[in-house]
């Protein structure tokens, strides 16, 4: 099929009403130069003059050339008055973008309880804003908002909003399944009666995800004749977001033969979605469609032993189609040759059969036990098969450390760390402050190692996660650390475990630091985050 | 529609193969008594003698009386040999189960290059094994592995898989998409031939979410005939995951005229779901569909106002049919009428034309540009509002707090808090050991207030989350910490934001101490989590 769809991101807009998502003006100007890097033909940026951040960034996108057309969003008149007075209205034309996202009421319902008017009033609201805007000049998308629950109470009522949005000049008229209540079948249903009603504008779709079906609604609405279809990268959204581009347009793509984006721009879906979640600082699930770290991940042993032979066996796609990558993961589950598969990738020359292999393998799974986490952990693993394979030296003898905290009343906190050890015989003690007692012990740590191994200076922390681990098995419960440290565009992570996250974070520091220092933090491990996304760690 | 549809969960099974999910023989057994209660009609409990823990959950599992019929896995025969010898099966029949569910293979690429047999013997092992399992008295259920992309190769060859099955006696024949590549019309086209063949045995579906369609392609299946639906708590399993329960069955009894689990079932869902979470000790998205804690939280300043008026206009269910519930947002999206509502919720009388009240709702945006976050604290938030109300008296006056935690090679880490405060003019200074450094403080700074306030002897700290914030204006980046309290049943949260998390930590003790003491801990607050699945916390 080489029928031509729009993709209309609303990341800014329905994307920053989800739970625990804001974006400041630059953090909006940021993914919007990503998204239409990616190739996105509408980037919805906000509802100006709702609050100061939309108001500039409708004032800066403007020195951006881009590809993708900005679009604002915006309500209807409001009743009983005039479109050429409405002050919403005119924001949208002072915010100079060149296309207007217009919602409107087309459930009875709703015009009565929410908008607490007569649906006469409604249709002439619809009519008169986007005829004001048309004489103005825009391309006018109409959002028929709750369509699908309108539809089915009163359905000429919802046709006739649609009708009167077109005879005004809508250029587009889109199914808002706002509530997200609607079943595929239904979606692709009446979809298809609007098509056969629609005459000269086209028709869009704009699903939410309430009952995990945003995606699928999608695209039935697409296969009933949608040409436009609304979502959010990551689906990020009001309550349970909305349809996820990131799955969207890879179904669309490579599953049912439209030409969404470039070949090449589909290869920057993982790293878009990983970048736009960085920026909104929302932890992406591990197990996202096509975007996720675990979406190509193998681990049942069945399975990996299967992929080793022909990766088509459990994927349904190549996963660098869409720029992400195959992982084998190591645990209990799957056991030694999952283990031995992971070796291999890491250039590791191990023998199943050798003693040493089978105390690792051991070591590995106690360490699992106890809660450590090497799924996460490539570089913690790699150190602990390097070292059965005897190919270590070791960097230091421990000899302590201490770390404190200080807080007088009106004074800001201090952080001190003092780190003793031994290194070729000779005694080296430390004494360090930082931003947060981890940074001390960091800099302790560095301080007592510099001399001896200049190549630390350019390593920092990039990422610094904390995790509770509920030990069900013993009356103290412990803390997981993962340290994500780059170098020079490579980046690892190592882990920690302890019932003391001062501890745990210590582990952590050490094993990336030595990483650091046996030059295997290798350029395919690195999932490219920009580097203005990311500051020093200072904790 | 009252036909009688069966739920499977294979939580216990598949759910184990996604990444850092990993259970206990004893988590498994709760979480089958909480399935059982939920009233799913299959709970699959894992691969007999694949390891330890499965062996003993199908030993202790005997022990329990449950409705729901316990399930082993297992794979047909190996290749060339015979069924009554195959060590796999055996283990199948000893395990005591009265169900098996049998996974072959139905789609001829895989029988060449995994099994790397003849597609006749494929057929001999599925037909000799199930008409084995059969024989020894077991109802077999057959899974069909890879059947929809063996059937779009090789259509004739996957549904004489089916019809092998079938002649063996099989009770279900399952259609498995296993790579979660296949499309909701395609499953309805494909489940549509199958039901047209099969004659007595009964079709199933098990679908998996690599484009974000399991749940979609699992209701695809029912419409067109399929009878069991296979799936995961929480969508849990390999990769992307399986298709989620928590949406499948809301969306079957609620949309589609189901009766799957009785309605005081359905309102256990929420609870399920979170307490499965607790176990497994994986995040639970807080937009997940249904069962998040986000799913019928509303933050966008039009919703608010609306659903204020009337639930329906932007809930597409009650909350309550599933045992979740309705929440209002404070965010700087939304402004004043979210923190005006909030408050009323919270039982505060605040007069939004008081300069008090303009006051308190600045500082609250301010705090939330700094990185607090109210969503998730909402015991934090209702100290500010108190505080603002002039309902709160001062607990002490801070002076200051040390804290060290020290590490000596070969010995146990330790942990000391000192704190000095002053309570009605007397100066109090008192030192503690703790597991931990927030431990430690806790300890300190309880016995430091204990004998001014003895209820606090109470109070527990049962959730401590640690959230490193990407500070985009500033070179050092902060912490957020989160912190959960609980008492007699009820559970609250506070929160604290700090380049150091120690002062964080601090800050967000002192919060759970204040709102303890106010006695504001209300019971619709709190979602039980069963007092066995969370210890102490001790950082």
């Amino acid at each position: 099929m080489t029928k031509a769809l729009s993709i209309f991101d609303t990341t800014l807009r329905d994307g920053t009403q989800g739970e625990g998502i804001s974006l400041s003006a630059d953090d909006k100007l940021k993914i919007a130069k990503k998204l239409d890097d990616l190739g996105v033909h509408y980037i919805e940026g906000g509802i100006p003059g709702s609050n100061n951040k939309d108001i500039e960034f409708f004032k800066r996108i403007r020195e951006y050339k881009l590809n993708a057309k900005i679009t604002a969003f915006g309500s209807t008149r409001r009743k009983d008055s005039l479109a050429e007075s409405d002050p919403n209205l005119a924001r949208i034309i002072d915010s100079g973008v060149s296309v207007a996202t217009l919602v409107g009421k087309s459930w009875d319902f709703h015009v009565h309880t929410a908008l607490q008017t007569s649906l006469e009033e409604n249709l002439a609201m619809i009519y008169d804003s986007i005829a004001f805007l048309k004489r103005k000049g825009l391309e006018v998308i109409f959002d028929a908002e709750h369509f699908f629950d309108g539809y089915k109470k009163n359905p000429e009522y919802a046709l006739s909003v649609m009708r009167k949005a077109e005879e005004a000049g809508a250029d587009w008229l889109v199914m808002c399944d706002t509530n997200g209540g609607t079943m595929p079948h239904e979606v692709h249903d009446i979809v298809t009666v609007l098509k056969g009603q629609a005459t000269s504008a086209r028709v869009g779709i704009h699903t939410h995800n309430d009952c995990e079906l945003a995606v699928a609604n999608a695209i039935s609405a697409v296969r009933a004749g949608a040409e436009q279809i609304q979502g959010t990268m990551n689906g990020y959204g009001e309550r349970c977001g909305n349809a996820n581009l990131c799955s969207v347009i890879p179904n669309l793509q490579l599953k049912l033969g439209y030409q969404v984006l470039e070949d090449e721009q589909l290869q920057q879906l993982t790293n878009t979605a990983r970048y736009i979640s960085e920026i909104a600082n929302v932890y992406m699930p591990v197990n996202q469609p096509y975007v996720g770290s675990a979406a190509f991940a193998h681990k049942g042993g069945i399975h990996v032993s299967a992929i080793l032979r022909d990766s088509r066996t459990y994927e349904h796609i190549a996963p660098e189609l869409v720029g992400n990558r195959q992982r084998v993961l190591v645990s209990e589950l799957a056991g030694q040759s999952n283990i031995l598969s992971k070796a291999q990738q890491m250039g590791i020359q191990i023998d199943p059969e050798r003693e040493s292999t089978r105390e690792v393998i051991g070591r590995i799974k106690e360490l699992e036990h106890e809660g450590y986490q090497f799924e996460g952990a490539d570089a913690s693993l790699e150190l602990l098969l390097r070292e059965a394979n005897g190919d270590l030296k070791e960097l230091f003898v421990f000899e302590s450390f201490k770390m404190l905290v200080e807080k007088i009343a009106g004074r800001p906190v201090t952080s001190e760390a003092f780190v003793k050890l031994k290194i070729d015989g000779a005694s080296i003690f430390t004494a360090a402050e930082g931003n947060g007692p981890v940074n001390a012990l960091d800099n302790a740590l560095r301080k007592a190692l510099i001399t001896y191994y200049p190549g630390l200076q350019d390593i920092h922390l990039s990422d610094y996660k904390v995790r509770v681990l509920d030990d069900k098995d013993a009356t103290a419960s412990k803390v997981r650390v993962l340290i994500e440290s780059g170098s020079f565009g490579n980046s690892w992570s190592t882990v920690g475990v302890s019932g003391n996250v001062i501890e745990a974070s210590w582990e952590a520091l050490v094993d990336s630091l030595r990483y650091a220092l046996i030059g295997q933090a290798k350029r395919e491990d690195y999932v490219a985050i920009s580097s203005d996304s990311r500051g020093l760690v200072n904790h």
